[in-house]
């Protein structure tokens, strides 16, 4: 469970290893709404992204696309205050509970949307089912 | 979107070309149960998965250590009655709205707990932090 790729065992660190991290170094990462409940978005993490996720008390991320660290709300102001982190029974994938900050309603989505989820099935079409709160040039040019 | 691997063209297949699908022809599934709004697992889909899902009207997962079809609920009788299913933003991720059956109070995770997130980040340590509700022996015996 310790020891890991060159870094000097430091037991505090355990509860990093304890994930089971995917061949990329990532693990997926469900943000709830606390109490909404609502499913606002899934994202993933590499350990630098949990471990800066705990120790600021916002969510963090890593972008898979732009391959860095992605904090949640850095250029929109959505960011996200973690409450809770909890770990599924194969420890390979994190639940976050969140408030999320900057706009309200809260917008989660890079649309401008409440939840990343808004597009539901009906009748084998998936169809955007939720508004925009907030144009999404204007979250990402102010 | 359409096309796809060996399969003619089928317009009415086109919301299953619209989910990206992963090198390894997946996607992630989040399960959520109505009225609670638990989150109760994440698993996932390949094509198969979700079109027998979609017409069943239950889940059928993907599991990725057999490498087969595994509809929730065969062996256990937790089956999960689905609802709806939405699409985030990136095509990538789906959420499922689900009842899940089978047991009073329900149980959708194979330790015999509510869900598979009972694991807690409390001071550096993973604790679990929900009961068991049905021993898994139990379950996986009758």
């Amino acid at each position: 469970m310790s020891g890991g790729t060159g870094i000097a065992h430091n037991p505090a660190m355990d509860w990093l290893e304890q994930v089971k991290w995917d061949a990329q170094g990532l693990v997926p990462v469900i943000a709830q709404e606390q109490g909404s409940k609502d499913v606002l978005m899934m994202a993933w993490m590499n350990r630098e992204a949990l471990q800066q996720t705990v120790a600021l008390g916002r969510a963090v991320y890593f972008s898979r696309s732009r391959q860095a660290l992605w904090a949640k709300g850095e250029v929109s102001g959505h960011v996200q205050t973690v409450h809770e982190l909890r770990l599924d029974c194969d420890q390979d994938v994190i639940l976050l509970t969140v408030t999320q900050q900057g706009h309200t309603p809260p917008i989660a989505c890079h649309t401008g949307r409440h939840s990343c989820f808004y597009q539901r099935l009906e009748n084998e079409q998936w169809l955007s089912v939720e508004p925009v709160l907030k144009d999404p040039q204007q979250i990402y040019t102010s």
